[in-house]
């Protein structure tokens, strides 16, 4: 219990703890935070207090306006770094509660802070990881008999993204412009994407470096994995389309990518631990380990379609619909000698479940345009209109309280004029 | 003319002046430099001399670890940088050649510098722009009667890269491990890969930021453009070919990327233009520009065997063979409003000729494993092997003087055990 309420649908008990940056409208310098409640602890201003063996000579990763220093730090840092936050949020603690200075100056409420980017992120992979979404694009694009590429089931599919536009929850993104073919037989046009979808994924950041040649043994993987956030991976179809031959998303990917503000550790994650999803055929040792490390995180995606008020929920799903574990996804990520540094981001790939009602994008909701989606009476969708709002979010259930993930939001606005 | 002696078949005359960040043996902080003849001339020691109206107040750029504060600074900081560098380095200057105390400070010879990755970079995108080498990989995996996929003449294709395993000249590249299948009734193995080979590119580092959600103007694309280096996209092609279902290059690009470490200016390569490739048919208005942006640039492979004294010489190319200008190629990239920061890397693609002898990889020049490259008797290639090194070189010759790019060279090491 922490001396600071927390509503038992909060997102952000003591339980979970997450890293953020934020800046307010007195400060706008950008400061490390770990969000409690509705309000967020300024770390900045209680990092003499982590005083314990691994963090005492560190203590100035919690001034930075990043969290890559932190995250480089590693699995023990990261472990005392959130005992001692359980210790100094408890009810049975005075050291925090019971210096009024301090107090005064540690805590923000969140609704009068601007969140950020929470690390430089040096690299971006996406991985193709969940197979209720690969089926489902394999039944509208390949083959009924054989929805899964042939290599799906031996390795993790991934491609590299954009990182200089991955924005934070709340960034308005734009209508792309581009190229698009809608008529095999004319010259390709220019315009407005006309298939502007979304895409619900979940990410985590790595932590310390791996070496340049040297791959990350799947029993370590852990120690390089930070945390995770909501990830949208927003797509326009018709741009991929023209584009895709023969290389992979490119302009239909990486205008815009959108992640949730906070980055809630491992730990918290682990009391939601789920078998892995079963893999057969058994993949190559170097993707082989014996601990589960799946989660079962409700996933949620709304739509606040600009002509109504309220947004419609339009997918539940869950994380541990992902085939392939995040421990598997950075040993493959590594294996040839990939290096990896503090703040990469490797996401999962679109999640969908097994039933209609938890695909993860437009694009299976509508099953490549051949349905609509009914938001309201005589309020249907096909893909994104401008001045719709696509909410995602994310939460674990406890008994009382739920580890959440907080909102990854975006209004689609309508495309410059060229 | 230079006071400092530079023979003809030198690549760094005062013509030149690239900048690359070195260190040496007595300091190793990384600073900034620029070549001429065998010697470094170190711009933090003369950062001072730096006052034009542009620099003047700016001149700490010259005071950091990397280029991308001075990338970041734009053209008119360019074009000032360089011409005043060309005054102080000629015959008729008497600001630096008349103080020993200055002169013994600021030169630093070659031989004992160490170069490094010259930016921050931030994201790299690979295209597919030099029509002979795409032509020869469709006449390989395509149609002999259609090589080129349908939208190449239409749009620059490209793909996002791996900037963390960006390595400069000199670094040795380990095989790499991964997944490969060479039989398909098989299920996948594991091991290094047996086929490995360089691809020949030139690159460029952009300038200042462009803004998120909106596109850079062709007109104005060339002030985005800071300079350019030589650039190795390694690829292991088995494990590229059994990944690549249905996303492109992963692990079997990721692994390695060399680049030359000097930054040739493009105003140094602005006397060697020569006109762009003709395009039929005529791309969309945002991909036109009148202005000539192709460049005449000769590029050379040399490739020294493990069992061999002497490099041979197996590839000479142009880089005038690249179709889409790097002005397209820009205005590509953030047509969709993908936005660029200083010091991103935007390479070409592999540069091939039209005719043998020009081809800028192994794969082309064994045309899929059907021929032997010959480089002495009884010594044969089809793709590289432990030990080999790789020597790319890049030159525009000039009357009497070369603008050159120094050497993009790797060595091979065997692959780790795992």
């Amino acid at each position: 219990m922490s001396f600071i309420e927390v509503s038992a649908d909060c997102d952000f008990p003591i339980q979970n703890l997450p890293y953020g940056v934020f800046s307010t409208k007195d400060n706008h310098q950008h400061k490390i935070g770990v969000a409690i409640g509705d309000k967020i602890l300024d770390l900045s201003v209680i990092k003499h207090l982590f005083n314990g063996p691994v963090l005492n000579g560190s203590q100035e990763v919690f001034n930075k306006p990043v969290l890559n220093d932190f995250m480089a730090l590693g699995y023990p840092a990261w472990k005392e770094a959130r005992a001692r936050l359980q210790e100094l949020l408890g009810v049975n603690c005075d050291e925090l509660k019971g210096n009024a200075e301090l107090m005064s100056r540690a805590f923000v409420p969140m609704g009068s802070a601007t969140m950020h980017v929470p690390a430089e992120i040096g690299d971006y992979s996406d991985f193709y990881a969940s197979i209720y979404h690969v089926k489902n694009v394999g039944l509208m694009f390949r083959s009924e008999e054989n929805p899964l590429p042939s290599n799906w089931k031996h390795l993790p599919s991934a491609h590299p993204g954009r990182t200089s536009s991955i924005v934070v929850s709340g960034t308005p993104i734009r209508r792309p412009l581009g190229q698009t073919r809608p008529d095999a037989k004319q010259p390709p046009v220019f315009g407005p994407t006309k298939l502007l979808d979304f895409e619900l994924e979940m990410a985590f950041f790595t932590g310390p470096s791996s070496k340049f040649s040297q791959p990350i043994n799947i029993d370590k993987a852990h120690e390089h994995i930070f945390g995770m956030v909501v990830l949208n991976d927003w797509t326009a179809h018709d741009i991929y389309a023209w584009e895709n031959l023969p290389v992979a998303g490119f302009l239909g990917k990486n205008f815009a990518t959108t992640i949730s503000p906070w980055v809630v550790p491992m730990e918290a994650l682990k009391p939601f631990t789920v078998p892995n999803m079963e893999q057969d055929p058994k993949p190559l040792p170097y993707l082989q380990h014996n601990d589960d490390y799946n989660f079962d995180i409700n996933l949620e995606v709304k739509l606040k379609a600009h002509e109504l008020d309220r947004p419609q929920n339009i997918c539940r799903t869950n994380y541990k619909y992902v085939y392939w574990t995040a421990k598997q996804q950075l040993a493959h990520q590594t294996i040839n000698g990939c290096n990896i540094n503090p703040g990469d981001i490797i996401a999962s790939g679109s999640i969908s479940g097994p039933d209609e009602g938890s695909f993860g994008s437009l694009l299976e909701m509508n099953w490549n345009r051949t349905k609509n989606i009914e938001l309201a009476k005589d309020v249907n969708r096909k893909f994104l209109e401008d001045g719709d709002d696509v909410i995602m979010t994310a939460y674990c259930q406890g008994q009382g309280f739920r580890v959440g993930f907080g909102e990854c939001r975006s209004k689609v606005l309508p495309a410059i004029k060229m």
